[in-house]
């Protein structure tokens, strides 16, 4: 039976030399292999206690959305500077060259939410902890971090000692 | 019972004066609304016949995702320019102002392959055509061209004869 890593288009040297990019959407063109992703990732949360889904854009929304739908959740996204339309707390943080800001709509999160933040990969975690400290800041919880692929090279977990972080995929290189 | 419409936040004169911007996102962020939403789409298209969804980047992710999952499909993803790894037809489309990009990958879509589109909003149908296009250019076929929501005033769907076009929601204006 095929396994959901060999679904897997890895791409070497993209974007640059010594990068191997894993390339998630030829798990998606298959359908058998989008079945394998979601039916994964309810099985890391099937049985958490929470109430919404934080998907950022835009393979969060891949991701995120199928899960939330078939646990019956609430799905709010984490999307780049002025895409949403209502009031919203944004956060800047460092990328390797320059600076990136998030944005979620303040109404979307309250005090006490329980919330799994969905991404497709953990890297370095940059992008993670500014969506942790997006969605703590109103006082909600995270109660878990989970992310179709994880690159253990890069220890991008050492970041969130404390919290609960899962993944599909382990590889073992960056 | 709130139907789906309820779900929906208009803001007056957003982006620009004149246009009542339709939130989806204010859908989402309630399970209920989110299940509403996703159910509608399943129930346009589950008696077609179809083995691929395709959903341009980001909103028709959020809305293709959930109902290639639930019915067994394939998803492919239309993407902003240089956002795919591997080998893109692109396609080029008049904006408002300047114009756009758009990639498939290309060995995602094959001739005779019966796909359906799914996104969030159809208004002037600009993006749609060009999806469209993309599509059919190595001889697949469009079997339905889906969204949540249509604004009939702005007449999109004329572009579209001969095609199945669908719509959840249907606003009179723009």
């Amino acid at each position: 039976m095929k396994k959901l890593e060999d679904y897997v288009v890895s791409i070497l040297d993209y974007p640059q030399e010594g990068i191997i990019f894993r390339d998630v959407t030829s798990i998606l063109e298959d359908a058998e292999g989008l079945h394998l992703a979601i039916d994964s990732l309810i099985e890391e949360v099937k049985d958490l206690d929470f109430d919404i889904i934080i998907g950022p854009e835009s393979r969060g929304f891949i991701f995120g959305m199928p899960v939330a739908y078939e646990l019956n959740k609430a799905f709010v996204p984490v999307r780049k500077k002025g895409k949403l339309p209502c009031e919203t707390a944004s956060i800047s943080y460092e990328l390797e060259y320059g600076t990136a800001e998030l944005e979620i709509h303040t109404r979307s999160i309250k005090p006490g939410d329980r919330v799994v933040i969905i991404d497709d990969l953990m890297a370095t975690g940059g992008t993670m902890d500014a969506i942790v400290q997006l969605v703590e800041g109103p006082g909600a919880e995270v109660v878990s971090i989970v992310c179709l692929m994880e690159l253990m090279g890069l220890k991008g977990r050492k970041r969130f000692e404390g919290y609960d972080v899962r993944s599909v995929i382990k590889y073992p290189g960056k």
